[in-house]
């Protein structure tokens, strides 16, 4: 019962704070949706800045996780991005609201919360850091601003949250395809050694 | 006195709604940051979505101004995209709480205000398809999904909006050119073509 309505009042959150933005997202709104009242709220979740912080935490958590085990065992830096793209893209398209949450709202948090969640995020981002300079040592990758690089390559894959649709003319492979195509040319690998994909 | 209050209006209200977000800002929190009383605030801007729809008009028309004239005489569709990505990264980077107000509030609109917004959107946007459509019929560009290589090409440029810095040690000259060359690539343009620019 209690896992339950932990779970029904995070899904409730992440839906607020992604339509309406932590701040424009009263406790009372949250409770309705939960169908919980306000004291209850507070039981099962703390404060709001608690409630984001979790659901930031757990979902960042997630994705480090999965990322290290995708390429846990591979050296090849063309492969590691080509499992990187196609997670982080498979992930914001079937969790756009999810995404949009934790992707935008990390001034909203303070203190060891916010230091939690910057450093899941810096060792995720790591991940993609670690990739591109091993590209740019065997020289598959050729880009002379690694870090500018990087943010582009994971801007560009954060876009598919905001308007991928499953019912749209791409399926979810077909997507994440496309974006390791168009990472790997933002990476400079030329066309012949590009992991075997077929091109574009 | 009219022109510099309804200017100060303006310049509270970009700032609350890139922060704050636009739910999140109270009528209250505009008057004060604006120094005029909710019923000036009334008198000169009208309901908070007049405001917001004010600010998105205007900023997205300059900005569509701006660039139909910088591409108007260019057939060339590489110095078209060349011109479109420097105009639009050295707009974000210069101005970027006004550009997070444009890019993630039109859902808040509605009505002819909202069909406004987006025509000046859709216009905007045309200017890069055209023009990427031109560098598929002449050969120059690739790729499968034009659609979705605009949006992941606008969306790596919108990013510098939310990590650029003048203090930084890119100019703006300079991260303009990276993300030419960046926009470039994804559009699958051979590095001997690319518009005369030096490899990044």
């Amino acid at each position: 019962m209690a896992v339950t309505s932990r779970e029904r009042v995070r899904r409730a959150a992440v839906k607020l704070f992604a339509t309406k933005g932590f701040h424009g997202t009263g406790i009372r709104d949250l409770a309705q949706a939960a169908k919980l009242s306000s004291a209850s709220l507070y039981h099962y979740m703390g404060t709001k800045e608690d409630l984001l912080a979790g659901i930031m935490r757990d979902s960042l958590g997630r994705l480090l996780a999965d990322a290290t085990a995708a390429v846990s065992d591979v050296a090849d830096p063309c492969e590691r991005m080509r499992r990187l793209v196609t997670l982080h893209v498979t992930t914001h398209a079937r969790q756009p609201n999810e995404t949009r949450v934790v992707d935008n709202h990390i001034d909203v948090l303070s203190g060891r919360a916010r230091q939690e969640v910057i450093a899941l995020r810096d060792a995720y981002e790591k991940l993609w850091s670690d990739t591109i300079e091993a590209g740019l040592h065997t020289g598959v990758f050729d880009t002379a601003q690694p870090a500018v690089t990087r943010i582009a390559v994971l801007e560009m894959c954060n876009a598919v949250a905001r308007w991928y649709s499953p019912r749209g003319a791409l399926s979810l492979p077909e997507l994440a395809t496309h974006h390791v195509e168009l990472a790997l040319r933002v990476l400079g690998v030329r066309e012949q050694v590009r992991c075997g994909l077929a091109n574009s």
